[in-house]
């Protein structure tokens, strides 16, 4: 069930023994929440500690700099930006014991004992800060540090929709309690590994245009990745990417798979539905952003997919 | 001399057939604030209109949707975002004339016979909401996504260092009263002339690194301005990128000149003081960015700059 602010702070003023969960492959949000979550218990008296549902990128340190890195039994449990108890990676054990999810996905399964879900947050990270500045808690430097990475990173650093007028007002605010956003910034926004540009670079030397320029097509060959070293980061950045050529309205990235078949990637402006294109071979998403698998032949494919953009775009492949 | 806003106040309310000055090389600061302030002139039974330092880049025009463009003989005229006379271009005939400047820079001249100064703004956009916002003046969407627009493209989206509490909260003000932030913010940031992505490309592809990685390298010739058919705007892209490279502290960007001869740009980290490094070859500029000339031999220029840096950080080169 979903709970109130004021459950909220009954249950973290009788929590004991904390354990904090993340998810898989965790991100800025999940991370800050959680080290703040943490914090905050700390600085309550309370033993806490913050588990990840998979490796932490090196780039997140500082959240959890002077955290005592302790194992107990836990008495409380608390998952943070955690929608689906199958996001719990590693930590699946403890699906069945979570006491208190803090979240701001709609998706959210409610899997939790008691639930405090803001669909209309941006981050897990806005809607844990609202819990503490209701309660009148204390938030020091480092709290707001890790409160305001989750807030920046899962809104592109507020480029992005669901950056709404709260989650500006919470970012001054976290600033005004010490937050240092410039150097947050630079460490999540401006630092990208080798790997990523070099990876860039060839997947733009073989860029194709269709339909007067508003299709993009970028083809990536396990050669490239292998011989660039790139992770899933990098290709994400080049999907993003895609579509971000001016004039573009569907970007289309191509990746080949280890077995040497591609998988397809669309993001889209409007009018495109990404989704209803992918649906074309299979596959499936959002309106702005889907996929599917490219089959045996990934140029009859791409030949299947621009025929259908050709005719909706009114223009010639 | 400097005034107060409700000396400006004064001086908006008594503006008659107002001519509002922007810089060369019009950015979405001036503009936004150009075309907020137009409009809330519009607003008052007043004539007004913006004339601009320079050609304004077709991302611009929906700040301008709506407004007339008519010429007169101006009674008032103000400047906004105008640090110096210099930078009024096609515009310095009015330069003896200027009756107010609404301005964020510290380097301003104070040209005009009465300037509202704030060099802690993060842009000029910020300064003029606070003059409507204490002068209670309505703020339409128009004028919100305008002062939005000059708040966000200052900023780089609220990345940099001059995003400060007010700034945010200003956006959230501005968001409240109707700015579109999401739309304009990919209109400013996700969409890049796809010569930009095709110069990136081919820089890329011969990046070279130096001093354990911690110095990077990108050449571009006049071949490959010439085929991508890449502006100014693409390598100021590039220059920025450099410095974004995981490991790097001081970016290298050499640009080949019409006659040949090459220019360096320097963006330095921590602690590679860019301007000392380009002292050397007789250049300057500031701790995080500066600039050279190559002289006749651009390779034997870089050996002398990659020297200094191998001693200061302490690597072979």
């Amino acid at each position: 069930m979903t709970v109130s602010i004021s459950r909220v702070g009954e249950i973290l003023r009788d929590a004991e023994d904390v354990l904090i969960l993340t998810h898989i492959h965790p991100d800025g949000d999940c991370l800050g929440t959680g080290a703040a979550l943490c914090r905050h218990l700390l600085s309550q008296g309370k033993r806490a500690t913050v588990v990840n549902g998979g490796p932490v990128p090196k780039k997140y340190d500082y959240l959890f700099e002077g955290l005592p890195q302790e194992t107990f039994e836990p008495k409380t449990v608390i998952a943070v930006d955690v929608a689906d108890t199958t996001l719990l990676g590693d930590l699946a054990v403890y699906a069945d014991r979570v006491d208190l999810c803090i979240d701001h996905h709609v998706s959210n399964k409610l899997y939790a004992r008691e639930t405090y879900l803001c669909p209309d947050d941006a981050a897990a990270a806005l809607s844990l800060y609202r819990v503490l500045r209701t309660l009148g808690m204390p938030i020091d430097k480092p709290m707001a540090d890790a409160l305001y990475t989750g807030l920046s990173t899962d809104t592109g650093c507020f480029r992005y929709s669901n950056a709404n007028a709260e989650a500006y007002r919470a970012a001054a605010d976290l600033i005004e309690l010490g937050a240092d956003n410039a150097a947050i910034n630079v460490k999540m926004f401006e630092t990208k590994p080798i790997s990523q540009f070099l990876l860039l670079s060839d997947a733009f030397a073989g860029l194709r245009l269709f339909c007067d320029g508003k299709v993009s097509v970028l083809k990536i060959t396990q050669e490239m990745l292998e011989e660039r070293q790139a992770d899933e980061d990098s290709f994400d950045f080049l999907t993003a990417l895609s579509r971000q050529i001016e004039g573009v309205v569907c970007g289309i990235t191509m990746k080949q798979q280890e077995d040497g078949h591609y998988k397809i990637s669309l993001r889209t402006h409007e009018p495109v539905d990404a989704s209803a294109v992918c649906a074309l071979l299979g596959g499936g998403g959002h309106k702005r952003a889907a996929g599917c698998d490219a089959g045996p032949d990934e140029e009859e494919s791409l030949k299947t997919l621009l025929s259908f953009l050709a005719e909706q775009l009114g223009c010639a492949v």
